[in-house]
């Protein structure tokens, strides 16, 4: 189908951009018969966990990490240091040599100003600019999902305390307001019953900091997420709807697929999902978190609600790695040099993964001997990184016939990750 | 079971060894997470499909590579160039920082002398020399698991020409000639009707080469493979035995599990592999190659006579990667740290693993656009290898549930990246 695209990509010429600071020049790979580059900004378990897949394609990466021991760092060869703040490193990033032959994301946080340098050095930037806003920018998001006719909580900019009242007063006397900027992980999200609930944010807004919105706090059963690839020709790949389980605003657990989901729900969110990579030209994974509704009488089934929006590899979309035929982060590498997509069908009944939040322990790796020799079948997945209390620092899946074994399991290897029952020494 | 010894060895201090050279100090290692180094001997494709199974467990990889453009070198980020003969660098390798917690190879071509100057050193080497003499010495092999009782082809050392025609006779006049040391892929095997057909081979014994061994033409009906893993504690994991397809001495393809295989038939292959390993006291992966031969008059059954062993990942084991629980690559890193071993049991009714061997294309990513779009299913792994006639520069696997189809996709998909059948540009 858009098989010339793919071919005239890779076949791109190997020019040296016209760019300033030169980059680092990796000798070990001159010579070498790698000649695809991925260039990544953000060095942590993410552009980690796309090694192993670019590693089978034969493609290079090239990382931006933070320091120079992140989780990425510590396993990808060429990955020199820097921030996405400092537009110079950026465009190194890209020039190489070799140049790179995309330039994607593990995090949003990347100014528009670097896109738009990278962009004009002739370099694609996938997810392009005018999609990655919506991962940016929950009010831009809102504005723009709405107009698409996509499922949302009803929300509202508020500008001041006397807006959030109203909202306040609209949807019932409670709202979760979020700062439209630099939330994750629960981060930047606050449930409010009064606007003095974020005084501080209000103080913040009106000197620079994050403007806010308001959202009903919707009454779910449970919370959903679709994972979807979509590459510039426009193939799209759907991944089996999850359910995940959040803590503390974290997520902590994601089954898949999504048990009981009754077909006319997976259908209404695989259709939000799709509206939105379509509405607004995606590229690479996108991961779409909703809230599952429960039916209003007469209704046949619930309904689902976008929460939030992610354009890379994201938690949810672990469990790909073991439980599905094409991971989430070769789907992603594939996407962003708009190669065909990878079939998307789960490789077991179930597969339940399972976070590592934290941990007593001062180095994971001690627990292996006894994760290992307690399940012969987990598959564990640590990120090297020092540990801090609720940090992401691993996770294992499990896949299997019987949900709830499988589900057990998967807490249990989790549960001794982060030092709990293990025998003192 | 033994969790305590896998513990121990985790948490076995990192002690700087005491050995000149130093070695590379990986700055961006120091401050990390990262404490359990394997350190790996040869830096091919065994070595790179070793990196994305460390990455999962949090464990170092540091590998001495022919040149710093060999296919592991790109993806490991702790690699020095050297060669196995060279002592200083070999200690290097183990003694970091931070030490090796274990010295492993991806070939056998190892001196007797760098692996005792390793064990003093106190890093521990796995498989040991006890062990791996019986990979690297045809000769002794034969010997050793006559020994056992390892059901194996009639064989004897042939010191001359004279010893080779008595054995000729002996075996109905054909025989298999092999030098004792140095062999690979079909190199240094000869089929011979007459002592004169590896007249140049007794010339290089007479002059310090390799002895030579002589074994009956087995007339086999197919070949077989079992691969399995056995950790210092004694525990071992085998995997469903596969059926081989060389060609000119070389793999081609494996399909797992061996069809149609008779369970009496498997039991006999899987018993002669623990025996192997049991008897040799192989610690890692190891890979028992064998010929499947006919059933006798009155035989409920057929035979297996043992061809050749690996101690390490194996061509006949890269179908784990996507078709089984657990790799091959996983097993070896936690067999050789002694960690517990990995569920082996397989992901699908059916797996075929296709190799690579040649390709008329420049680059084998050139041929990612029709591979991927041809075969959204097919699990491609390239090597990063320059193209040379008949190398092998990377496989496809391919899994489901009817056979002749999951075959026929492989090879296809092979054959693509062969650059056979691709359009022109």
């Amino acid at each position: 189908m858009s098989r010339p695209a793919g071919r005239a990509l890779l076949r791109r010429s190997r020019r040296a951009l016209d760019v300033g600071g030169g980059g680092p020049a990796p000798d070990r790979l001159l010579g070498s018969a790698v000649v695809t580059t991925v260039a990544v900004v953000g060095g942590g378990q993410l552009a980690r966990m796309m090694a192993p897949a670019a590693t089978a394609l034969g493609v290079g990466l090239r990382v931006l990490v933070e320091a120079p021991t992140t989780s990425a760092a510590q396993v990808v060869t060429d990955a020199p240091v820097g921030t996405p703040q400092d537009e110079a490193r950026v465009l190194a990033l890209v020039a190489g040599p070799p140049a790179a032959d995309v330039l994607t994301f593990e995090h949003e946080h990347i100014p528009a100003a670097t896109i738009a340098a990278v962009e004009r050095a002739g370099v694609p930037v996938r997810p392009g600019p005018g999609a990655l806003l919506h991962a940016q920018d929950k009010l831009a998001m809102r504005r723009r999902l709405s107009d698409l006719g996509v499922p949302c909580p009803r929300w509202a900019p508020v500008e001041d305390e006397a807006a959030l009242t109203a909202f306040l007063a609209d949807v019932g006397g409670v709202a979760v307001v979020k700062t439209v900027r630099g939330g994750y992980d629960g981060k930047g999200v606050r449930v409010v019953r009064d606007a003095g609930d974020v005084a501080e944010w209000f103080a913040a807004a009106r000197t620079g900091g994050p403007a806010l919105l308001a959202e009903e706090k919707v009454p779910f059963t449970r919370e959903l997420a679709v994972l979807l690839a979509r590459r510039p020709s426009g193939e799209v790949r759907v991944w089996p709807v999850v359910e995940t389980v959040q803590r503390d605003g974290v997520c902590a657990e994601v089954v898949a697929p999504a048990p009981g989901l009754e077909p006319g729900l997976e259908q209404a969110a695989v259709d939000a999902a799709l509206a939105v990579a379509e509405g607004l030209d995606v590229t690479g994974v996108l991961a779409v978190e909703m809230f599952e509704v429960a039916p209003g009488s007469g209704e046949a089934h619930g309904r689902v609600l976008v929460n939030e929006l992610a354009m890379r590899p994201h938690n949810s979309g672990h469990w790909t790695i073991d439980g599905a035929v094409t991971s989430q982060f070769e789907q992603h590498l594939r996407a962003v040099l708009d190669l065909p997509l990878g079939e998307t069908s789960p490789r077991a009944r179930w597969s339940v993964m399972a976070n590592v939040l934290g941990s007593t322990l001062e180095r994971l790796t001690d627990a292996l001997p006894a994760v290992l020799a307690a399940d012969p079948a987990a598959k564990v997945h640590l990120y090297g990184k020092e540990v801090r209390p609720g940090r992401k620092l691993g996770h294992v899946t499990v896949s299997g016939d019987d949900l709830a074994d499988v589900r057990a399991r998967a807490v249990a290897a989790a549960a001794l990750l982060r030092g709990e029952g293990l025998p003192t020494l």
